[in-house]
């Protein structure tokens, strides 16, 4: 897409399913070139030895503290798809931006640009309508329902209902059978299919006079964090500072 | 479809809002003749006088069981979308129709071929898949959770796995919101959606490794039992005796 | 919404389908008022004996032009649905308005708010995704294919996946039956189905390694442009000049 | 499913991928056991000395002939994927068989379920609708447009129209940008859609007055033969003969 050098790119956690998946996708990348694959036990120094300009990080939070205090006092950008940040975590990651204000990381707990789209697109759309209930769908290995993305979805979409004032979704059910309705999201309902042979889905129904929109992803491949990992690796170097969540790189 | 005469239809509670859609019908196909459109209060006797050989009824349970008697002793066909049969009601018409043996009944609860076809589909596949679930999706409007067609479905489909010895469908759900899984029938679990700007609508969908299959109807219109009506109209003389539900005129 | 005075609204064309559909629409809603019904024949000074506020007009090409001028002139908001408008006849309108800069007036192609956002949505999505395609399903008594919206959806799509750089959506299709790839629009595959029991829907199909992202529009009654009509009439005084297109007001 | 002994399977092509799947699939069914593991230079006789029962073949067109012969004249059924079966090939089986009365073979190009399923409803549903058309989906890999499958779907819907006298599905286009109503097939029309992140999905829609029947079958796991596989296996000693294709196997 542009002349320029490719992005020196490393990754930590590189053994991992996650991280060999973005090993294959960031060699795929003709704008990208993978200069270090790290793992447990390998030293971090590496990624200065290379010259690495961005760092991903699948680890795992008893180690992504220190991966990052790294990162970040050696002025490399990181891209992080570790869990287990809370806000006391992300404030130390701040105090160490603040030191050095041109690093920029990333720290996102989901990389499926069309989930976080997803969310996006509903919650913007949740006030022109009078209607709106969630369908998420999923193998029936899971163990929670609803899962995380439909909760999230749903108290996202409640949130833009109750800053424009919108009434509650109109509902004339007087006899339902038990769980026929759906669980109650403040005041979305979120319904949970499980079934073989899927993987991991979910609709959003919106309704209003006459007609409906549907926002629907579909996730069949584990791989599919790694459009929105790559979206990052390349963008981080001219959002610096902490952006949490995906979306603020969508520019919507 | 065919040289020979048009059939004589007569319609029975030709002023409701069904019945006028049916003289519509009726009158729009070329092998069928609108000969007589009976109302609260016409006499019965102008089926006979116009040699009406079919007659739909969409009236009401106070009136139907004399209508059909009355049908049957004159030799005339009828095809009744009018609710409220039990076995006793079935049982009295089958005794009028030994008298009359050449007289054929169809008595069916739910004309849109599309919703029947639904069904039969989904009860023949059933036991092909580990996991089956319903979704049934409806305007704001209605009283029950979920639809008598779900409720219907979810039975057959069960039915039909009890009867292959299928396992149940598979589910590892630990942590569940109240509801999220949707209402029980049988073992079968069904999800009721109300939405403004839908009508009445049903998926019913079937998974095992690595597939799925969907079956659903949509019905957008009032209108949807016309085709079924005709339906039965024009095969109703060749299946002389009781006939409960169309399934049998599909001939699958 | 608020404990304000309703808005006096009037209707251009009250006569039509359309018009007797928005008349019902304002009256039902709490915050209008419904003030002055217009029609061919009918004097404009009505509007301003009754003090309406807001004009909606849905007339024809041949009198819309002197409608607006008549609205503008008078200090009256217009909300416009009447087609025919090209480059001429905004400025005509835009020259207008400059005399008179409190007065707002929107015109629209299409008011159905799941259309519009639907379209946005899509093209916000596109540079995100390596495929994108549109099929459009409508009734078969419908004369062009794609329909126009299908196209602008298509040309937006297009048009956003230029503006980022994208590569064409990849296709090894090496031996096609004629036709089974759809149209091209702009290098945007579009599929036009028509089918007995369908309005008018559309989906926008986007993917990427191992998600898509689905954005379905179903519009099943005339009646849809209803809710974006009274949307326009509620923000119209807030947005003086000229609007073209519903877009803006729906601020995403 | 039953308490009798298990089921001997031999498989042929077992170092293949599909094999392989099949290796793990018979293993993984308690009513089966997997005695033979036979591949390229193995000897045949194995499943002689292993007293197989049935031998799963996913070979290739230029040996599966040979094995046939074979396992027909040892008395050993057979569940045949390989391709390449014209009617000269399918009548020198018959005469193996003609010997062997009691052997069953089942030679089927296609053995997801879903798939099978998918076509004989949409032939059985479509006399009852006014329009039929087919859409499939797949990867952007694919080299032929439309899939074999859809082209095979619309001919078998095509044939049931013609056969029932069904008028050609309604369609009023008159202004078509090329290739926007998709390929004809026999009078059907099919769309062929090509996505970054589908696998292999088709839908049948079936439309008439005010509903429309919509079967989809979603494909994402080559996997999805496993379970017809299986289901050959279990029911093929049941089955002497030669049959061709799975739906006999489905008892509709």
């Amino acid at each position: 897409m542009s002349a320029s050098a490719p992005i020196k790119v490393g990754v930590l956690g590189a053994e991992g399913k996650v991280g060999r998946a973005i090993c294959e996708a960031v060699s795929a990348a003709a704008d990208l070139e993978l200069v270090a694959e790290v793992d447990r036990g390998d030293d971090l120094e590496t990624f200065v030895s290379t010259g690495t300009e961005v760092v991903v990080d699948f680890t795992h939070p008893d180690v992504v503290m220190d991966n990052l205090r790294f990162l970040v006092e050696h002025g490399i950008h990181a891209v992080v798809g570790t869990t287990g940040f809370d806000d006391e975590r992300l404030a130390r990651v701040r105090s160490w931006l603040d030191a050095h204000p041109a690093v920029g990381v990333l720290i996102a707990p989901n990389f499926a640009i069309g989930a976080v789209l997803s969310m996006r697109f509903a919650a913007a759309a949740a006030r022109f309508f009078d209607s709106v209930e969630v369908i998420e769908l999923h193998h029936p290995n899971k163990a929670d329902a609803p899962s995380g993305t439909a909760y999230r979805t749903a108290e996202l979409v409640a949130a833009a209902r109750a800053e424009a004032g919108c009434a509650p979704s109109p509902d004339a059910t007087s006899t339902e059978l038990d769980g026929a309705r759906g669980a109650d999201v403040d005041g979305v309902r979120v319904h949970s299919v499980r079934l073989a042979g899927l993987v991991a889905h979910q609709e959003v129904l919106l309704g209003t006079q006459g007609e409906t929109l549907t926002i629907r992803h579909d996730s069949i491949d584990r791989s599919s964090f790694a459009p929105g990992v790559l979206l990052g690796v390349r963008e981080i170097a001219d959002r610096p500072g902490l952006t949490v969540g995906l979306d603020p790189f969508l520019d919507l």
